[in-house]
């Protein structure tokens, strides 16, 4: 199969600067952070809503591809495990997959909680959090 | 910012052959399926679980990528809206996120409940659903 392009359609301002600094999980620690969206993609934003929770889908830049298997959380007394069993960012397609909150939209910038990504990782896109049936 | 090259790492394989049949959300009615992966990722495998849930993402290959705002669901009584704040398929970059159950592993073919991606999508990356902190 051939391979397809990712187009980046923003980028993250954050205080996480390394990979040392970053927490493994949102839960365990994440700052505020920006979304700062390219002008083209102005349009595709309209209806992002403070308050609401979105999946925001990132490209871990930083990542090594050719990782297929690691000790879940570098803990090696836990055995050696698959990626697509683990969280690992190492792994083929390393896209980050990251719950957030939206706090605020002014133009171009999406201030979120809760997103443990790096400085400058690529924005690839967001997704409503889907509700109950009846309220789609 | 330059383009980046997703891998394919597999395919799927369902009854579901084109968008007449398939559900808009799995939990609108969607059948089994399989998930064939290339023989390269088979140590990344490793660690799937028959009965556990996790995320599939995929590559939604008959997307339209200049789509940038959607009447949702097509229903033309609501208001057009930002694809970042719908679940269309038609987008920047159209990554599929579907949540399966593992039903059996078999070497490289993993079958699943409730996917309601087409036949012959390409498979990008499998993560599993985070538990509680504690169960990490």
């Amino acid at each position: 199969m051939a391979d397809f392009a990712l187009r980046p359609i923003g980028h993250i301002q954050s205080t996480l600067r390394d990979l040392s600094d970053a927490p493994r999980q949102p839960d365990e620690g994440a700052p505020e952070a920006w979304l700062i969206f390219e002008d083209a993609y102005r349009p595709a934003l309209d209806g992002l809503t403070p308050g609401s929770d979105v999946l925001l889908l990132t490209w871990l830049d930083r990542a090594d591809r050719e990782t297929l298997a690691v000790h879940p959380r570098d803990d090696l007394t836990r055995p050696l495990t698959g990626v697509f069993a683990t969280r690992s960012p190492d792994r083929p397609n390393p896209i980050g997959l990251h719950r957030v909150t939206i706090l605020s939209v002014e133009g171009l910038t999406v201030r979120v909680r809760n997103l443990e990504a790096l400085d400058g990782t690529p924005v690839l896109d967001v997704k409503p959090v889907l509700g109950d049936v009846g309220e789609r």
